[in-house]
């Protein structure tokens, strides 16, 4: 009998946003993993360790390689694939073993999380599950009390990576958007929605739904930096009473 | 000393899915509230009952139009905002008399969600909180084991009352898509998603996360009718491994 492979959403950062069913996968998994940077301690982790029990194992699977090289470059291609590909195959030795593996995602698991990656690996082998997390954007839209969309509004979900005039056109056209990615990226984003006419309105969140949370008008956000754990959020429904 | 408005995300129908703030703030608040056809069960108050508090005050809101009005008739568009303008001020009554309020809500209560229209005209005047809930679609994507975007794709969020050629124009644009609200747009959305050449991949999901759920590729569901809780995905991440 092998083990099963569960995705775990985590949410956002605020403990209290675990789900239930997140909650008791993490305490009866065999095996609990997570992705960090090297050296980094792991958001996902710290979100779900209250609920850890002794004697289980903890894997960290941690990225080689960072931001300093491009992800187009090929070389970066090549090694983040064998990456993870090695992670796949750490994470199949236990499930092999019979053990139960529990990967942690910040989040929502199959919305632009790292857990995707083993996902696609190991799911058409193994038995699995994954046990969807709140996103980031509902833990900020709601921590702002930020209405979003209503009715026959479109919603538009934009990585900050994108290019800044492509990121201008989309925005242009849709009632509600989100932007995630932030971090150096906030210049031309903010650039973007400028040239689309929808800077004002917009809400910068950093760190949302934690202790140390920033929300506040984009307009007024001072700088060109943003850590890795902010977004932007545009609302629609502007006919609303 | 006023009470406290809370708007409760309940998740897509899997009471597991319920978070551990949710389920506090259900067990602890004065007053239970939610939406729901005059007639029918409400989905949210059965995804939340059995966190319920002997002696807790229940009130239903009950809608007193259905579809058969078109909503952006006039007369339609009066009796539902003369609706929603009665049930701010039997909540606000609540509030008045020091009473915490728990509005329930499906899925996640700031996007596409009725509370919102509590949430406008009340939050201005009252201590609130929003607790977000686990969204339909994530909730979907996860039960169908679906890997929905990553890197650098577009999500859009599309509400299947749009026309078909607008739909086809989004869908043909975008990576990753949901759409939602299908009920008796299912044919137009299938249209819709043939025009942009994104049928191939894409999957229907029926009341997902709950134990009468279906979930299968669009293009095997015959028929052209599907229920109120419907959606479908059409998956992004093309270069995935
Ligand atoms: C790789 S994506 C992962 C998304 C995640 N799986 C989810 O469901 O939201 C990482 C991005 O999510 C956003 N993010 C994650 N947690 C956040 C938080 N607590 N506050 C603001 N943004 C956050 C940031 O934009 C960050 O760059
Ligand atoms: C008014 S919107 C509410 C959305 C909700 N607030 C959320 O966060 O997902 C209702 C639509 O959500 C979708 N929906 C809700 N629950 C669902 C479920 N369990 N399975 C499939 N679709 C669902 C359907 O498309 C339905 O028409």
């Amino acid at each position: 009998m092998t083990g099963r492979l569960i995705g775990v959403g985590t949410g956002p950062g605020d403990p209290d946003l675990l789900t239930l069913k997140a909650v008791r996968a993490i305490a009866e998994a065999d095996v609990v993993a997570w992705f960090a940077k090297r050296g980094n301690p792991s958001n996902a982790r710290a979100i779900a360790a209250a609920h850890f029990r002794p004697g289980q194992i903890e894997e960290a699977l941690d990225y080689p390689v960072t931001t300093e090289i491009h992800r187009h470059n090929e070389d970066y291609k090549a090694r983040i694939g064998g990456f993870y590909a090695d992670a796949a195959r750490l994470v199949a030795d236990h499930l092999d073993a019979g053990r139960d593996v529990a990967v942690l995602s910040e989040g929502d698991p199959l919305f632009y999380g790292s857990y995707m990656h083993l996902h696609v690996r190991l799911a058409p082998h193994y038995p699995h599950e994954v046990i969807p997390g709140i996103t980031a954007m509902s833990g900020c839209w709601s921590a702002a009390g930020l209405p979003l969309v209503q009715g026959d509004d479109v919603l538009t979900i934009l990585p900050g990576t994108l290019e800044q005039a492509e990121l201008a056109r989309r925005l242009g056209d849709a009632q509600g958007a989100v932007i995630m990615k932030l971090g150096r990226n906030l210049p031309k984003v903010r650039a973007a929605l400028a040239e689309a006419g929808r800077l004002d309105g917009a809400v910068y969140v950093e760190r949302g739904t934690t202790d140390r949370s920033v929300i506040l008008p984009l307009a007024e956000k001072t700088g060109d930096e943003a850590p890795y754990f902010s977004l932007v959020l545009v609302p629609g429904w502007s006919d609303r009473p």
